[in-house]
């Protein structure tokens, strides 16, 4: 690998103006849970400039309502940047002076890449609820495509936070040359009863709204946006820690006042509604029911009678397990799982369990400690990658 | 007080068929927040003998869903007995040889008492949406009127789980010559932001049901049952903990092969359809709405600058304070916070924090040392009252 040593900048700067293009795969691919795509499509974004050997590339995998646009802005104009520009630019942790990185909208997503949103070629309507059940191990095949198409043999680091860890981890099974590292981060071998049971919930609401027809509520000209609206209030409570909740909010009072017989709204109901509110805008309902059971199936463990070290045995890369002290959602303790699991196969690995008050968001945000820790360990790897 | 101390027998027995009684309020109630009640109905049932001076009465307060049936059974053909069965009885914790044991269905509940499904005497229609706010004052206030007719001046104890609790606590500020014993269990001095996010999402999930109609479901012979349902599986995981859920579903599979296409369900989502079928078919969503409402707004240090120490400063009475080791939505935390103010306004507090795997779930649980504890206070009460 030969990478640059010397950034190119000495402060942190972004990528500035970025553009989606498509991969457009047309070869079919045999699902895990049966069925088969028979051509797909993966939206893509790449931040940085791949090496003439192509060994300085790193995959970015999204969460549950993530994309492939991770970084920069599409227009000037855009008023956020990409999900995770905190950690994807020059001289940042994930550093694209160094690397080349690329980040996808997972198969099934809504954001471009072959979903529900898409037309089925068998009926030439949107698939809608008929899209197939994907799974982690899909995703992780669809993404080695990606892989080859743009040439990339093997990847510097796969990395990902949540959902997006499960696919650095089913990666390091399904391919263990074709990555030197896998950071998992907030991340889970499996989720937890609880966990599941949240995901039941947030599924309900959607299917039980009277909008969502089975499904089909395109073809009814409506949206369930009452049902995603309480799915993600739900999620969102659950991604933040109960002391990152009650500092932000508190007991305060948007409007009304708790003295008189006026109606009450607390400052964390209106804050709920909010996010509620623009994610029903912005998300497909059957890819929110997708998603969920992607995760709630993940579960390499479960041929090996639950034996997460075997699961680990299959792996060569080098780990890197990053955790949230206050993360209830995929706790420390998930991490410390694998690790341990890690550990018993005789793998590289390392968990670094950072103080943080945010929750499970801790992975998408600018806690200083998890930024470094991240950052100087990308660093080292392409030192020792480079030795 | 003359209690009987020598039980009338050994081995705890049930207090077997009981009936309710409604007390009709015609004396109007002005109401916290506003407006009044011109009469009301509470219905409520009692175990055990009233003794002749009136200081053996113990009043118990219900959380969220309970009612006044707490102990016994309508029916012999009655598949479960009241809700607290576990505590009340011949011998139990809360000891009907001793103890005259009080139970009643709270204003707006939707078990008999005047609430949203009673006729509003104004308009001849129900309450409905109309039925207005009432607090955890009100309620003391109404159940201060049911221990009037009752001839009952002073309470030997207010006992109450969770939002019970807070009633409890509620009537040692309202009325602190009018019990001797507050004890108040898994329970808080307030919500926290994330309980009242909590609540916010089950309103949602009921007030966007398309059946909802403002409130005015019945008008329209319609009930907001998924609504409801959905509202009822998020409260009831919240009430258990990660690992009483682990432990007792797991990843179990209720049907469909994780290896082959068909539909997955996992025990633990069939497990939360039960739960919140049954309870959409029992309850009634505008009380929910506002029974949820008051656990948001009971803050009784609001009116002292937040000083809990204030608060404990109005009341007389000893404080039994029991709280569980796993209950993450009212947490050992909100109880030693109770248990703080009340030691340094000079009360008599006790505080046991019980180890039990059942969440908040374990107050309504026959944990042997929660059950012990409560009896051993109750036990001693009598004999320091006695003295």
């Amino acid at each position: 690998m030969s990478l640059n040593n010397e950034p190119q900048q000495t402060s942190p700067g972004d990528v500035g103006l970025v553009q989606p293009a498509t991969f457009a795969c047309e070869q079919p691919l045999a699902l895990q849970r049966g069925g088969e795509l028979t051509r797909f499509d993966l939206v893509y974004e790449t931040y940085g400039e791949l090496n003439a050997d192509a060994s300085n590339a790193i995959l970015i995998c999204h969460a549950l309502s993530g994309n492939h646009h991770a970084a920069g802005r599409h227009a000037e104009s855009d008023r956020k940047p990409g999900w995770w520009d905190v950690c994807i630019g020059p001289g940042k942790a994930i550093d694209t002076n160094r690397f080349y990185v690329l980040a996808l909208n997972n198969l099934g997503g809504c954001d471009g890449s072959t979903g529900p949103l898409s037309v089925n070629p068998a009926t030439n309507d949107v698939f809608g609820p008929d899209f197939p059940t994907v799974t982690v191990r899909d995703w992780v095949e669809s993404q080695a495509r990606l892989a080859d198409h743009l040439g990339i043999k093997r990847f510097a680091a796969i990395i990902g936070g949540s959902l997006g860890g499960m696919q650095a981890l089913q990666w390091a099974i399904d391919y263990p040359d074709r990555l030197d590292s896998a950071v998992l981060i907030a991340s889970s071998a499996r989720l937890t009863t609880q966990n599941i049971a949240f995901n039941k919930i947030a599924r309900s609401a959607i299917t039980s709204d009277a909008n969502f027809h089975n499904g089909r509520y395109a073809e009814h000209g409506v949206l369930p946006e009452q049902g995603l609206r309480v799915a993600r209030m739900l999620g969102h409570i659950t991604y933040l820690s109960d002391h990152a909740l009650a500092e932000r909010f508190g007991r305060e009072i948007k409007s009304g006042d708790p003295d008189q017989g006026s109606e009450i709204e607390f400052q964390v109901e209106s804050y709920l509604d909010y996010q509620g509110e623009a994610f029903s805008q912005r998300f497909d309902a059957n890819t929110y029911l997708l998603m969920t059971r992607a995760l709630d199936l993940f579960d390499p463990a479960a041929e090996y009678d639950g034996d997460l070290t075997a699961v680990f045995a299959q792996t060569r890369a080098r780990f890197l397990m990053l955790s949230f002290s206050t993360d209830w959602r995929f706790s420390p303790q998930r991490s410390t799982d694998m690790s341990n699991a890690a550990i018993s196969a005789g793998r590289d690995v390392s968990h670094a369990i950072i103080d943080s008050p945010h929750g499970h968001d801790s992975f998408l945000l600018p806690v200083p400690r998890y930024i470094d820790a991240l950052g100087a360990y990308l660093n080292r790897l392409a030192q020792v990658t480079n030795a």
